[in-house]
């Protein structure tokens, strides 16, 4: 860290500052500049000094110049973390599709939704027995009925299971049900949830929150991270802009980033983040291209019927379709689908 | 709901949705454009039938004309809700002050903090016990035994105890030990703690997220009144926007635009909302000449000693001082203080 | 400014970037963490410097530790900037009112406008005689015509006349005709029209881009001022965020935090950062009580005719009834209207 | 149009505005809904018409239903677009590579950029001889002689020379030395520029402004089609987002959406978008992956000597390896390189 003083510090203001950090037991580095005193402090970055620092007299910022995270980030653990899952791996040079609707709805629906991804070649099947709705009088999923329901899909078709999780008290049915718990945007800094999903060894499936940055993103799966369950898997799934065309922004240069910063594999939903099937096939090619790990891809089997998300969901023959198209892509990428 | 077509849509396009909205129980409304049919649906309105309707061949998109609350909009209760507690009410022309720290720290910190509150004029209270971190390495609240000494605050100063709620499992023990459950902006649209608070008999200070519209706000609301509490209060705590020298962008346009909706109190944050102690005294004026109900403000006895939020948090001395600045505010917008 | 290092950065490349360093003119100040070396750099802020530093090998990052604005900055001039336009100071202790419809449409619609102005009190008088239009279809103001109306406002009114100028080649017709020009939203970074405008002698009114920060926003009074004109009036008019129900977000912190870091007055324009008539009130109340050192509101004999920001117009007898409110806020903060 | 009623409007309420519209020359379609009474308009959308109407009583709010663009929209014209200029097509099965320094910096750092970008196999140089710059103490661009360089890069090299215009007077001079003029993103908005442009016949590349919507940047070619200029190439070059982390928050899904709504081709800017130059190799492939129609790349001898943008530059070598790998991308994508 470094503090920052006021041009009109006193030298007393400044050995103010310095005693506090020693106390905190902190180094210290003075520097003078032109109109400025700055303050170099050396050992680890810690949140809660910054603010006490900050709120001295004659303090004018106090800037940080390491990133907060420790093991979600690359000089931790320089090589790419890869989990794996039966046959499955994430993170590695073979890519991940994890595919099916919205919701749990019914079991026909369900197991109609798990034969066409099975079918088109996804590892992986997506669907929400909970459902976090913007209003209360919305469907609010089939809850632990739909776990039963999942729980059948994979009996029966051996793809592995990706299901949301609401809250901290259904860890372990979920747990019992799912390969990848998923966590919801809604819930990225649902810290009492997080520190619940760091004591299990189950592969955690974090997506970034509405308006969450890449650092905050990444300090959720610290979270989990240093609660000791290391398979976290970063989602992208849209921002929130000024844009209204689309449902969300879909960042994908938060990939590169990610990659730039962390050993997290990263996948890319570009159902919500777009929020119209029409444009999930170019984003779905285009998050491969940018270093995605993989795609979460909403497949209804007839989407004008769906409970949710129907304007964003592919029906079976479309993702069929898709998949064909993204191998080339993912050869091009050097990767395997 | 108006659904409207694509140009190229035929009238065998047209009489598939107006079939299908005879199903779903909607009366219809057909009227052609220059180039475009539109489809009047007469019924309420419904997120699954608007979705599902999208999804449909040949629809370009479907508009919304009416808001999706109900029980929080001011067309179903037309005047102003006024929350009692004791001698305080809330929404009235009486205006509310909450003041305290970020955090409860330890017994001593609470009860300085309490008297300088008390001393000043505030109503009400406000530490959290449970405090919601970006990072695992913060101090992360003192949990249960912190409501401990907020129980004695409330016996030893009779203010009004203001705290917040992290899920929806203890609810019984914050329930105990509060007047106002507050929910944070990352709970805002934690449905299930909502509906949990729904089922209780306590107001409920409902933060707004840090990216939720002001919609997605009053849905949040719809969700406790649902449930059968309807004593929401409110709490606009800046929203995130591109802008760096501030912690959030404070928007006070939506306390009109919340009382020109809904019949809710609402109230400001000036503390969270901006992030820098000397931007609180100018906007908490701003906020009580917006027409806000009352204010929540960060007071710590030593700011540079705070666990958390020194640096947005006043001094007593700074906060006595305010207080009265804030009568002169009060008076000229026919406000009590 | 500072320059991080990454943590594998060698001896070399340290030596590599303080001899650049000292090319550059700079002084270097060395300082060694736990894991990564920081360099020190004394001299002045320049966006180049910083730029080639980052571009080098094993640079993290170069953090800037002061402000870019020079002349724009309260260090530079503490004492606030007062501008005197014969009895008009604004500034000062007095509040400024500035006025009139969106755009100049008609001698008879103008001349009324001024006269309901004028009557309620207002100082200014506002109309844009060239309008930047989304649509190329849309009316794009009289253009010099309208000058000659604007002029005729002030011959028989007395009052003072706000006008948007579109470029820097018809400065001198504007200049002729306006007491103040205003630069728009969309042009706060037209960079060539800033520099002439360096060049006059005439108070300018500088909008706050569309998504501009503070800092972009000071940086474009500093072109003004750089240019020799000191006569720079800020106007907040909102930012574009996610928030649909409001037409901006209007930043009212931005005015304690102008005043924080510059010496320049700062008003506020709630008809376009609102978009609603029924807003303008509420925001109005709170853009003094936050600071402001005036207002520009919209106001139209007949809002149901105007040719543009017809909902954001206030009717006179709703202008005139603001006023009279505001005499109480601008009372409680001090300043007179 | 639609017009949504209060649902307190009386008979007279809406019969005065079914007046109005038929003044306005507009078709009028009434629909009582339980509730609400909405109007549908027949006739062509126009923002006036809209405003006047919201503006009036017991209006609740106008909603359009058709997009306001009509010759840059897919309706006007179903085919894509194609640029022809010499032997590159814009627009067409074939990709086209921009590449270039930020700035024209000196004679020699020009032909030598140009004789990389050259050997790398792109078709157009790009670099600004007219800079728009932030701070007014920051290089502003070596203007006209900076042209002069540039024809003589043409002639040496046979390259297509892409680069900024700053306002409409310089119109002349800029078409005569560049095959396609660039409008940058600050001038997205300059609509006195825009009409220039639209009465030239050279290729216009129209950069996206830093936060604006589709719409408006649709909206923005809107103005140079309209008249008669129909060679417009959009460039997606990041939006302003809360994302610290990337220089903007580059949106791919731009791409898709205006294909679908727009015959125009549309080129992505990943130099800008993101900010740093290890970012852009990831996002080049993301970007033809969406179906781009091309790049434009910031390319530096040394990019530690930049006066601009040297962090987001790639070298030479950099760009050369980059151009090889994007051919794969292009063939999996059907598109040639």
């Amino acid at each position: 860290m470094i503090v920052v003083m006021n041009p009109g510090a006193s030298e007393e203001d400044v050995s103010r500052i310095t005693e506090k950090l020693k106390q905190m037991g902190y180094g210290v580095h003075l520097s003078s500049g032109e109109r400025r005193t700055i303050i170099g402090v050396i050992g680890q970055r810690r949140e809660e000094a910054a603010q006490a620092l900050e709120a001295m007299p004659q303090v004018e910022q106090v800037v940080f110049i390491t990133r907060p995270f420790k093991l979600a980030g690359r000089e931790f653990h320089p090589d790419n973390t890869v989990i794996k899952l039966g046959d499955t791996s994430i993170g590695a040079s073979e890519l991940v599709v994890m595919a099916g609707p919205c919701a749990v709805e019914s079991e026909d629906q369900l197991m109609e939704a798990a034969a066409a991804v099975k079918e088109a070649g996804a590892q992986a099947f997506r669907a929400g027995a909970f459902k976090p709705r913007t209003s209360p009088y919305s469907f609010q999923g089939l809850e632990y009925e739909g776990l039963k329901y999942l729980d059948k899909v994979r009996s029966e078709t051996g793809l592995l299971i990706v299901t949301e999780i609401m809250d901290q008290f259904s860890v372990e049915e979920v747990a019992d049900c799912a390969d990848i718990i998923q966590v919801g945007a809604r819930n990225m800094q649902n810290y009492y949830l997080l520190r619940e999903l760091g004591k299990i060894r189950k592969p955690v499936l974090l997506k970034r929150g509405l308006s969450a940055t890449i650092e905050e993103w990444l300090m959720a799966a610290e979270y989990i991270l240093s609660g000791g369950n290391y398979e976290v898997i970063l989602c992208e799934r849209g921002i929130r802009t000024f844009e209204p065309y689309t449902r969300n922004t879909l960042d994908l240069s938060a990939i590169p980033m990610v990659k730039h910063l962390s050993h997290l594999p990263v996948i890319v939903d570009p159902s919500h983040g777009t929020g119209h099937s029409y444009l999930v096939p170019a984003m779905s090619k285009a998050a491969l291209a940018a270093g995605s790990d993989g795609l979460m891809i909403e497949v209804h089997p007839k989407p004008e019927e769906a409970l949710s998300d129907g304007p964003q969901s592919l029906n079976p023959e479309q993702f069929k379709s898709l998949i064909k198209d993204l191998k080339g892509v993912a050869l091009s990428a050097g990767r395997l689908l």
